[in-house]
């Protein structure tokens, strides 16, 4: 089969085996994946990132210098059953998955050398952790399943009482699934913040109130957040300073969902964070219910993320594709799609 | 009158006028009044703490390089009146009251320059925010109600909901008022930490179940932390480094209640918190509500504080009362009595 692989930031299509399904194990057809903003850390700063994926032992980051298959966030179609199954879903039943592969040592489906990720035409899925996708939901939505549960999960965590005014800080894709989570929620009025013009578009569009520019509009000046008795701020950028910057521009109580990952040691000055009474709550991935709440809501309409997806690529445009992503004025979600000619730059086509 | 004045960390007793109530005002005794830890900071490193309060613009902190008389921990005896007061307690009545004298600009009883604080024989208190001591009290128990209240607001701020272990890292007059308050709310299993054996026999008085040696026993391999399903910690040191630790060594969803206050900027790594899904709440101070319910419980005796206090010294005796704060082993809350005849070492004397 053909693969994209990428090895310290470098990548190429490259011919694997098809993988063979083993006990509990599916062989599915990789039909649509996302490029996560993990995919981008792993392929711009592998050192680093594999240093940091090892020393706190995370069960879903690089911790590997050797070639892989990138892509955890895909949906895709049955094709054969390993033994020790239940073969529930005919083939060519479309499905999604927590990317995790059952065996004695749990893998990390796109992170992991020993079995392809979602950017490769074939890859292995274990049956147990197989969720049909309702029929009629395009193929690139329902591989919004996985970030979408990132959103779905940093709301949850949030435990929005109703009354709160919400200010989401950075709308890349994982402020833009908080933002689309906070949505279906009813939560709000929710204003959104971003350097970036395309990225503030993207927040209106999947559910901001309001997007402002920091470097022209106080995000935190906004009627509706001075207004507010209770504010909750979602930090979706994750990079150092941002918790100090936001303990000095928050109001007395807020309260912080750090969903952006600083993968760098952070300084901040706790006295201000004292004097206003504000708390944190460092959020990371989703449980199975989210999950399997994140493709029910795709698939029903109530998250509307097709406006997310703004190209389908294939797999001889993936390094363009995560080239690209670092600008943050172009696309909002990537979709590679491996079943598709190589031409860049590709259209959505569902 | 008598009283102990404090410049960049000198003391000296002085003479001062006796101050004269205003409008709405009250003339009192000061009886009794606590050193506190911010006292301290205040005395030995002026320069930082003025700079601090003055760019925090926090209302209860020095922020006046003259001399001034510090003690905001107290328990007073209604002496006389100013004009536009109600007089309900009749002279000899003992009072406590929030540490604030209501005027035009709010002064800050303790550490302003333009009124004494209770290490003096006289001070200023608003008839308004005065509550009477029930009958009984000692008096130097009821001089607590300060900090205790700090202790309450800390343990209200952790909303237990009754099925958390409980851990105080830090066992100094701060910690001391958070397990005090915790062992009133029946919350529990609680276990305290502090390098300092002295602190640890406190921590056993006041309500924890164990009390540890954290450089030989580490708290969190305890079987009531290891058992519990929900934890939440007290950060009671304020030391740079501390949240870093405290991240490394929490288990997943720990919450951390942030009461002691770090005067300096600290560094953290967020990820640690973010793969344990780590909560963090920093508190300040407390309302009147819980200030009232302080001197009640100190009163009725669910906060039983009188092992807390260690000795009572005079006005002469105050310099050496915050040198020797200096070491953890001797003693726990130190009370001014301003009329006491000096001599060093006093003795608890209720």
């Amino acid at each position: 089969m053909q693969a994209a692989f990428m090895q310290r930031g470098k990548f190429w299509v490259g011919t694997a085996d098809d993988p063979t399904p083993g006990p509990g194990e599916v062989l599915v057809k990789s039909r649509a994946c996302g490029i996560c903003g993990s995919d981008l850390h792993a392929a711009l700063h592998t050192e680093d990132f594999v240093a940091t994926s090892r020393e706190s032992g995370g069960a879903f980051k690089l911790t590997t210098f050797d070639p892989v298959v990138l892509g955890h966030e895909f949906c895709a179609e049955v094709v054969d059953y390993g033994t020790d199954t239940e073969r529930a879903f005919a083939p060519g039943q479309l499905v999604c998955s927590v990317p995790m592969l059952l065996r004695a040592q749990p893998l990390a489906i796109g992170y992991d050398e020993k079995v392809p990720g979602g950017f490769a035409e074939y890859m292995l899925l274990s049956e147990r952790m197989m969720l049909p996708v309702p029929e009629g939901t395009p193929i690139t939505a329902a591989a919004l399943t996985e970030p979408m549960a990132v959103g779905l999960h940093a709301v949850n965590k949030a435990r929005l009482n109703g009354k709160e005014a919400v200010l989401v800080i950075g709308t890349g894709p994982v402020g833009l699934a908080v933002l689309t989570a906070l949505k279906a929620s009813h939560a709000g009025p929710i204003i959104a913040s971003d350097l970036s013009a395309g990225r503030r578009r993207f927040a209106e569009r999947q559910g901001a109130d309001a997007a402002l520019d920091p470097s022209v509009d106080d995000p935190f000046a906004h009627p509706d957040i001075t207004r507010a008795r209770e504010l909750v701020i979602f930090e979706c950028v994750g990079i150092p300073g941002m918790l100090d910057q936001l303990f000095l521009a928050a109001p007395q109580n807020a309260r912080i969902v750090v969903v952006g990952v600083c993968l760098q040691t952070d300084q901040l000055r706790p006295l201000i964070a004292i004097n206003k009474e504000l708390s944190l709550q460092f959020v990371l991935g989703y449980s199975m219910e989210e999950f399997e709440s994140s493709l029910r809501a795709i698939a029903d309409g109530r998250f509307d993320v097709a406006p997310m997806v703004t190209r389908e690529v294939a797999l001889g445009d993936v390094e363009a594709a995560f080239r690209s992503l670092a600008d943050p004025e172009g696309d909002a979600k990537i979709v590679v799609n491996p079943w598709l000619e190589a031409q860049s730059p590709g259209d959505v086509r569902d």
